[in-house]
């Protein structure tokens, strides 16, 4: 079975065990496919068996329908590339961040791609490695996939039948947009969010424990894996200095206005707060429409099991649907403030619904847009 | 009353209506002090002495224990002068996030300082107004209090009782401390957020919805207000070009090695990457100890009203607390993926009893720190 009948019951091998690929294996298992998976790493390998991410390969084994390749972004093209050469898989794709390097590395070395195409699952987090993998990784996600000019139908169609079968919701978009998109909504970002958390070091842990949840929320990608990040920006090097320069040009020209005690820095401010809340009403609420704004419910909830639970409980016997949950501890005290965030319609229905329960509620309306 | 006998009974006057006024007022007339409150806007006024924020004052009244300025910081220095000449307070404090430019104002004019000091509740959002206030604003949050070598301590001590009585967590600290520390944990936080999502303008919307959720959380604070923000950087232009300082150089160093296509730009990444983990590793976690590690339980939970209860509930019935939650909505599709972080030896408990109770359940231990 090949092309466009590929599916439930298709053969396929991904090559590489770690968060994504051991992720790819299990979801496609879970939907019918044939799964086989291998890896150089052989502790890592038997991880991602152990949990159920298909047989580990064995080379004599007939091709497979599709290969995935789920490794590192330095070695992407080469592990493609040994891949398109055996013969063993009628499709060849890759999971990685980047799309054009191992192009790139293929051209290069003269390996045939028409049965070849990249593509992206935006999913993982501030984890990596087998143990952290799950079937549900990529489920209502965006999947990207890049073909190429010569890339043939059928190699497309498998490539997309897997990322639908994983749950992915599939986009296609030329391997040069990709990156370039990537690199501001995903590279930038993270190299952004390592230097606001990087600056504070050398700060007391109890002062900066008085930081508000704001500066939490902002560098929490730092959290990300330095290899994997290294590897991405390298082989980005165009695309996330061109996002990057973007990013940093207002930033650098406030910074000359404030040293200098600029006159117009006032105005430089504004204008990048205004530019902000622009570029913030870009980003997709909920359902990937443009944001909605929410009335938020606030709620004290001491930290004790149930409690959570009790509330949305609560909530939930008044009908309002809760469409977003936040929870705020106060540094060094055992109580929290909850945010439950519904359409701004159902605010004061929640709101007596709580107060009747006995919980303490404060409430705010929709923010103007 | 006056002095360390002030707190409940005592006499406070607020001037300005907005968030942190209004939600000052609330929460110390809960905490039982007699609240008067003032604007020239009287519409604003209007709105905060309708949600219960104390009554709204008169010139003529007699003096009060204690005055709050809660207005703009450009104008904090201008009117906290005011009520120290007017003799209407025993004491006056104001909660600018800026603290040196209303003393400097004050020494300017040669107002006498003994019974003043300045304040910083560390609260409030990406709101604004009466309608948003709250008289749980302040509670379990740091509150920074910043006596100078001339305050008495008498005024030191009503301006803290107000602060707990508020729910506030009293922290003192030196005004230029706490100036350079928040142009660290806030100020620098709020430009790089607002550059980033300034970045954005300019793509189409479902470009900007191919983001991962790291986007979302690093941009957020880019929703907030430009006008307090300009007067926040205008008022603290020399701590925030430092900090900012901070973060952009290893930023513009980094973009400098790519565009040169230096061989050193990996290295930098690396480096950028490492102290960013190193920062974050600072950034208290729940109950402002070092970041515990929770185990993250997933759990795929349709869109339909009280879905979310149900899930805490089947949780709680299991005696595991949830320590955080987090939804994520995907784009385009009606289903959600709910993270539930509980202590790593609670992890199979809850999800064993999920499964049970037919949830799709991933889970995934704790990350080694």
């Amino acid at each position: 079975v090949t092309g466009t009948a590929a599916g439930p019951g298709s053969r396929l091998l991904v090559v590489g065990s770690g968060l994504i690929g051991t992720s790819v294996a299990l979801a496609a298992g879970a939907a019918g496919w044939q799964v086989w998976i291998d890896d150089i790493d052989a502790d890592r390998l038997r991880v991602a068996t152990t949990v159920g991410a298909g047989r580990s390969w064995q080379p004599s084994r007939e091709p497979v329908d599709l290969a995935v390749v789920a490794a590192p972004p330095s070695i992407t093209g080469e592990v493609t590339a040994g891949l398109i050469q055996s013969g063993l898989a009628s499709t060849v794709t890759h999971v990685c961040s980047i799309q054009t390097p191992p192009r790139c590395y293929l051209e290069t070395i003269a390996v045939p791609t028409a049965r070849f195409l990249g593509s992206h699952p935006i999913a993982g987090r501030e984890r990596s490695g087998p143990h952290h993998a799950s079937a549900d990784l990529f489920r209502e996600r965006p999947w990207i996939v890049c073909p190429a000019a010569d890339t043939d139908q059928d190699s497309l169609a498998v490539v997309e039948r897997l990322a639908a079968d994983c749950g992915g919701l599939v986009t296609r978009m030329p391997e040069a947009e990709h990156d370039a998109l990537l690199a501001r909504l995903s590279h930038v970002p993270q190299l952004v969010a390592s230097a606001l958390a990087g600056s504070l070091t050398g700060l007391a842990v109890g002062d900066v424990a008085l930081a508000g949840s704001g500066l939490r929320d902002t560098s929490r990608l730092a959290d990300s894996d330095p290899t994997l990040w290294t590897e991405i920006v390298e082989g980005n090097r165009s695309a996330v200095a061109a996002a990057l320069r973007g990013v940093l040009d207002p930033l650098v020209e406030l910074l000359d206005a404030l040293e200098a005690g600029s006159e117009g820095a006032a105005g430089q401010v504004r204008a990048l707060l205004e530019a902000g809340r622009a570029g913030r009403s870009l980003l997709g609420g909920k359902h990937g429409s443009v944001a909605v704004r929410w009335a938020t419910v606030s709620v004290v909830v001491p930290d004790s099991p149930g409690k959570l639970a009790r509330l949305l409980a609560d909530a939930a016997s008044c009908g309002v649907n809760v469409e977003d949950i936040r929870v705020d501890h106060a540094p060094g005290q055992p109580v929290g403030m909850v945010e439950l965030d519904v359409r701004p319609d159902g605010r004061q229905t929640l709101q007596h619904a709580l107060d009747g329960h006995g919980w303490t509620v404060t409430s705010s309306p929709a923010p103007a847009p």
